[in-house]
């Protein structure tokens, strides 16, 4: 485990003098980090060759007699038309073929870049990076309840995902700071992952402005050059299934693409509202509509890097609610990711998703079931891996530590087993023989501190002891976790001049236009 | 789903007549059962072909150089010197291949016979059977929290095991009874799971005569010749990890070994004190367990139908407790499922295992953990499938239904995705077509109603209805459920003869011996 895992005292005096070394000195908290998941095990396919090729198959039919509607971007339907696909009004029917092959040269793997080059992830392959919740507009915590999210929430799920270890990424939206106005939030969204955050971040989607914004304040942190050359960005494009895309969310794909920063390019399915109620007619539309979109991707730039992303869930029939954990979305899970690497794609899936309200059992039962099939369908990018409640309209301060913690499990369960001779521990079979009692024993004292996962929230304390410390539960625990990790975060170093040039464009561009909560 | 899925009215009438009928006609409740399930998904195989050999050789190596001990039973010692093993004392060393040659007379599947015939249960193969939690001497619920489990809960629990859909089995010692005399318990626990259930069930295992009893009652209610031939009951046989078959459990072994009832072979390991901190090391030293207490079955009869077991934790090493749903029991599950593969023995591990006090997120992480490694696993006998609560000490109401709502997750899951046209779905893309919405199409009105698994226990109800409600969490949800389904039940019909003659026996048994509590 350790060579995956590095334990830095806080990298004070990198870039600056005297500062960071009073800094350094002034605390002795560690901030664990964990390099992103490499999978040393397979993945679950529970799709034959015949059925993802009769998936395959009819997407292509999808594609090329259904179509799908490029709303309100002409400049799209020119490139489809140019491309070869029949263009009649908004609908663009994609020939057989057409759609695949433009997929062809959307990278297989992307690194994307951390300020700090310690921090950089590697999407696609065998490996798994970890984001947290993105989009709430209300946070949950146990002392508070539940509230509108303020940009001060947001700060604090920011330096939660610096001071998580097991998470590898800083996310986007963590939660919607409403109390700023719409069209500034990105400014300070993005100037808050950028200096309370080492970690790898996500740009602006809600507008072609904000995502120009986005490169922008990407340039000042990286530099131009820097940026012009390398992926420091995913951002999440969302598809209006079925198989539409709005302008806006093109709009900002198109910036990204052009500027080689990375994209989700991610249907966003109810299943029975957004798609059909079955799941190979979902994974057909699924398939349908990121062959699409990932085709567009490489018509604004060939090699813009890109990620096939599966937002799924299903609606509960009696209520209308959509529901998590369950197993159809289990299964679109596993097939759409066998499917993203027939297409040599990076694949985004699964999450913390749950519907409950609370930060109880049901939340964790929803959540660790699609937490285990994310980690078995080869999932590449898992945003949402922490800190989702209530169907995404709640990000949970408790909920987030807590997630956080279950994915330290991924990590070691990904990891494989040891085959090694220390692995095989064969001396401590004989030196314990029958009857014995392995505590003692030389190979468990030499290895107990790496041999197992650790958790960092649950209880496993005496009965007892449990019972007189208040017989707290685990949201309770995870309240205290939450404290304590606001109270002792440190932001990372960042140069003193490029924290100034980015306050800077921040007041600049919130001075330039009046507020809007539209 | 349907094919898998039995609604039975009440099925009042078969063997008698009136009474029945009147029973069946007071009441509109309907007891839903699912048949076992058969997996039409693969399984997750973490070992690659070197790792198992490496892991097999390793384990003939232990069972040759090392051995095992049988304590307190020179009839066993007997057998396995005439077999060709090396006896010295009570040490037994089994040339390498021999174990695995005497293994082979045990099947690969059997059929375990419930009184009602649409109850009984392949156990190997593809398939999957559940059963309740087994073992703890306390139970929990919310009104009454942590007490002594007593002969009354026992039989709540049975009849909650009875109205569990995804439940296929009755199991055991669904909790200790501990109000009645500990050499009089497993009567009342047979007699309960005899008359209140109609599932199969298992023996008990603490005493040599109390299996013979269990076998006695067996005949009683199948018949003397149906049970001589046919496989009535599945019992657990624990080995004292490491390397150890104690005299009271191989007794019971070999009575039902000698009666052709069928007994799950398990090692009971907490990682780090009864086996190495290592995984591979522990798979090691799981399958030389096996292996000798197999074929000591076999041994004791040719043909006798055994179970691969596993039963694995680690230990927290900060507090010394055990730990579940963690990385290093789900790489021994999955690696456990292989090693049981290629003996050609049907498999048995997993469970509702969590550390928590509480039915909260902490006892619902873990739970799920090991739900969902259980059925990647190949899993053929899941006991503890439910109602497991802190570390097997306890049995807890809430939690027992909530897990049972979790296992028809896992039915779902493993049937796998449904491919034909209708699954398919393309005309229902077309209808819809961009744009549109799902929910009024003729494909989702007729398939809506069996399309997505339905919880019978977690809530999707907006969120202002829940809050009016009561903000009620999981389990305040669960012990409502727990209180509808016992006012509910309804004792499976029993010919009177046979009920008489059960009760005769208990209480001839009963009073033929002073009552101990030790």
């Amino acid at each position: 485990m350790d060579d995956a895992t590095e334990r830095t005292a806080r990298a004070g005096g990198r870039r600056s003098g005297g500062g960071a070394t009073r800094r350094a000195e002034r605390t002795a908290t560690h901030i664990e980090f964990s390099r992103f998941i490499t999978r040393n095990i397979p993945n679950l396919e529970i799709l034959n060759d015949e059925a993802m090729e009769i998936i395959e198959a009819n997407a292509e039919t999808v594609l090329q007699e259904i179509g799908v509607n490029f709303v309100d971007n002409p400049g799209a339907l020119r490139l489809w038309k140019e491309a070869g696909a029949d263009v009649d009004g908004e609908r663009v029917r994609i020939p057989k073929g057409l759609a695949r092959q433009l997929c062809k040269t959307a990278p297989s793997q992307f690194t994307q870049h951390a300020r700090n080059p310690d921090r950089n992830v590697e999407i696609g392959g065998k490996n798994l990076v970890l984001a947290p919740v993105y989009g709430p507009p209300f946070v949950r915590d146990q002392a508070g309840g539940r509230r509108y999210a303020t940009i001060a929430d947001f700060r604090n799920f920011v330096k939660l995902g610096q001071m998580s270890k097991w998470l590898h990424h800083s996310g986007g939206t963590v939660c919607e700071p409403t109390d700023v106005p719409v069209n500034k939030r990105h400014l300070d969204m993005l100037h808050a992952h950028m200096t309370l955050s080492d970690k790898p971040y996500m740009g602006s989607v809600t507008e072609a402005s904000r995502a120009a914004d986005s490169v922008e304040m990407s340039k000042i942190l990286f530099g131009d050059d820097f940026v012009d050359q390398n992926t420091v960005m995913t951002s999440l494009i969302n598809i209006n299934s079925p198989l539409t895309f709005d302008g806006i969310m093109m709009g900002a794909l198109e910036v990204y693409a052009k500027a080689n920063q990375a994209a989700i390019i991610s249907p966003f399915i109810v299943g029975g509202a957004m798609a059909p109620v079955s799941v190979a007619g979902t994974l057909t539309q699924v398939l349908a509509e990121v062959l699409a979109g990932v085709a567009y991707s490489q018509l604004v730039r060939k090699g813009a890097p890109v990620i096939f992303g599966a937002f799924v869930t299903s609606i509960d029939m009696n209520s209308g609610a959509p529901t998590f954990g369950t197993p159809e979305a289990a299964q679109i899970t596993l097939g759409a990711g066998q499917l993203a690497r027939r297409l040599g794609l990076p694949y985004r899936s699964a999450g913390s998703f749950c519907g409950s309200k609370l930060p109880d059992a049901q939340a964790a039962y929803e959540t660790a079931n699609s937490l285990n099939i994310g980690l078995m369908s080869g999932v590449n990018f898992m945003l949402h891996a922490c800190g989702w409640l209530e169907g995404g309209l709640v990000s949970s301060y408790e909920k987030f530590v807590m997630d956080a913690d279950q994915l330290g499990i991924l990590h070691r369960l990904a990891a494989g087993v040891d085959i090694s001779e220390n692995g095989q521990a064969m001396g401590a079979i004989r030196e314990v023989g029958p009857g014995g009692h392995y505590l003692g024993s030389a190979h468990t004292q030499a290895n107990f501190k790496e041999a197992f996962w650790r958790t960092g929230v649950l209880d496993y304390k005496p009965y007892e002891t449990w019972e007189e410390e208040g017989a707290r539960d685990t949201a309770t625990l995870a309240a205290l976790k939450v404290k304590k990790m606001l109270g002792e975060y440190q932001a990372p170093d960042l140069d003193p001049a490029k924290a100034e040039a980015l306050a800077d464009y921040v007041a600049r561009k919130k001075a330039a236009v009046p507020d809007s909560f539209m």
